[in-house]
């Protein structure tokens, strides 16, 4: 097995916890926190994968605003532009799943180059990740922008590759999103799904190499995988 | 404007209604049938998205199949293979609205040349129609197999350009799906929106020239706007 010389990970929901922007939509619309923040983070994902099918690409944050305006229409709730802006910003300020902080730093000692390669923006990359303070472990932010299309389309991943000077098959990918851990497989990473919750993988075709419910669970499998 | 020479109808939930799998869910899953059918229509769609942009094209049926696999996996209900039959064939036995058989013979009698652009395979689009008895309406049932990728790719949409020999203007492409009909509006087409359940349209960039609550709306629409 090729030795793993770096890890690209993937941002929204595996590094940072995408429901914590219900706090701030349900400060706003009491009660309808929680719905709100599954339907917006839904229709966001659905709208980058339409829109990168009907080749009209348009940035992760207009995306991201496009969701939260339907979501709002469709739970009948009256969005201001204060709101709408309030909650966007929320999604540049989204807080790191509880292990992520320590688990980086022990990963990075082990001298295992680390980047994230997300469909957001630069921008909105480089926003969550300073915002959180951990943006010493990463060498590089990885933008979907860059190819004008998201993932799971074979060009974003490809980013990686190119840009590490890696193969591919030296980058471990690493997801919580069973669509973006099988369009990662499909393209020829070895493949770490993240499942925290006990959810159920995508009948995609794909499987992952391995299943962690955390990413502390990583320097272990790295030493065992690489044979250190 | 152009006058209308062709319909292209959408055939999952705009001419055939998906839920009517529903009760053959319910008869195998007390009590699941509803939630069963609702995931499994989101799933089997998102397949057909995440497919296309892997490049890693799949028949309709497997996808359909593996979307009912998931969903049963998610809802914990154990799936033999005689159920698995079971409810792949309803997908072949979809009840039409109840205003469209009677729209489709009006529309027919006005000269309207009428199609079905679907994702699902031939072999499933013939079926559906075969089984409702509706088949003797369309000249043509257009299937997204021929090109190995779905809706909303403009290839799929071309193939009703290219089989009707007519410009894509004179084409009116109805859909009761926002992202199909969002898709069919970006590639061209004048499109009719089939909202039937005070739905939400999608923020897709795209904006239907029409929106109907049936198809029983078509024909004095098609009047109006030919000038006859």
């Amino acid at each position: 097995m090729t030795a793993i010389k770096a890890i690209a990970f993937d941002m929204y929901g595996t590094l940072y916890d995408v429901n914590s922007v219900a706090a701030r939509c349900n400060a706003l619309f009491p009660g309808r926190g929680e719905e709100m923040s599954r339907i917006w983070r839904q229709k966001s994902l659905e709208y980058t994968w339409l829109r990168s099918l009907m080749e009209d690409y348009r940035p992760f944050e207009a995306v991201t605003e496009d969701a939260l305006v339907f979501t709002c229409a469709q739970l009948g709730l009256s969005l201001d532009a204060a709101a709408r802006s309030a909650l966007c910003e929320a999604y540049l300020h989204l807080e790191p799943h509880p292990e992520v902080p320590a688990a980086l730093a022990e990963l990075e000692a082990t001298g295992t180059t680390l980047t994230i390669l997300s469909n957001g923006s630069a921008h909105s990359i480089g926003s969550v990740v300073r915002n959180s303070g951990l943006e010493k472990h990463f060498a590089a932010l990885l933008s979907a922008d860059s190819v004008k299309v998201y993932k799971p389309h074979h060009a974003v991943y490809e980013i990686a590759e190119q840009q590490l000077g890696l193969e591919r098959t030296e980058i471990l990918f690493v997801s919580s999103n069973p669509w973006d851990a099988s369009g990662a497989s499909h393209f020829g990473f070895p493949v770490c799904w993240v499942n925290r919750g006990g959810k159920t993988f995508d009948e995609l075709g794909q499987a992952p190499d391995h299943v962690v419910t955390g990413i502390d669970a990583l320097p272990a499998y790295l030493e065992a995988r690489n044979g250190h």
